[in-house]
């Protein structure tokens, strides 16, 4: 049995079902600072539930190459999680369905994405740059974590 | 008379009347994915107040020079506002004291900030890069916003 991932472009209409691609495509919602800053209007679904609260935090990875070798994937039940690079380069972002099927997405530079709650992913794979993110997620007193190790691994490349 | 300020480098204690610095600099509070990655837990003050949310947007600015003409601040009364480049260029930091009285920072790579809820400041003022910020602060139905315009303005500017 095949367990190859192939990564795929992120997209915001491909990577629906998981969260939201936060971006500056498009025009921006508002012009601000006398006509010199556009600004891209609150655009992630934030839900930390209704006892928790909204922190931000910075992760500092180290980074991973390809082929990756994915085993662990985890979910958080009572909050979404957003990632920002604090560099221009791409970085590898992993899903999987209800089922526990992956998916695997690389992002354009100046792409950060919102896991929605609930939704299984995987950690954080910077390919290059500073391994500097930006997290907002949820603070609470619970655990927030459930986690998933494949049994035999997935193989996650560019077209194999 | 003098309208000249000069910048300083962006350290949390000169910033802490104004903000939070936040940065990888020190340990971080946690270990996770399996060893490779370090998270810096919960490091702003974030407040929208009791009738707004958190939100995410992003920002893009055109890039300024220096010397800089500051004319314009503004301040937030409901909900403080953080801003994390997602390049590792360094931006200007402007804020002023409750009698207007304008101070002037430059971040390091790696660093972002969090006005505190009411703190005068200034537009954004990136100096190089992409341009780009992750911005969090309060989606409300409130104005949220006061402006003060400086008659003369001051230049900015590293040492005069």
């Amino acid at each position: 049995m095949s367990r190859k991932i192939t990564i795929r472009p992120l997209t915001a209409e491909a990577f629906a079902p998981y969260g939201d691609v936060i971006d500056c495509a498009g025009a921006p919602d508002k012009i601000i600072n006398a006509g010199l800053c556009g600004r891209f209007h609150d655009r992630a679904q934030v839900d930390v539930g209704t006892d928790g609260r909204v922190g931000i935090n910075l992760f500092k990875s180290q980074l991973r190459e390809l082929p990756y070798a994915l085993e662990l994937i985890e979910r958080h039940p009572d909050g979404s999680q957003a990632f920002f690079p604090m560099c221009e380069n791409p970085f590898l972002v992993i899903v999987a369905d209800a089922d526990l099927t992956p998916h695997a997405f690389v992002t354009q530079k100046g792409q950060g994405i919102n896991f929605h709650r609930g939704i299984w992913h995987g950690v954080l794979t910077p390919l290059a740059g500073s391994g500097q993110f930006v997290v907002i997620d949820r603070i609470g007193d619970t655990l927030n974590l459930d986690e998933h190790i494949f049994s035999t691994p997935y193989t996650v490349d560019y077209q194999h």
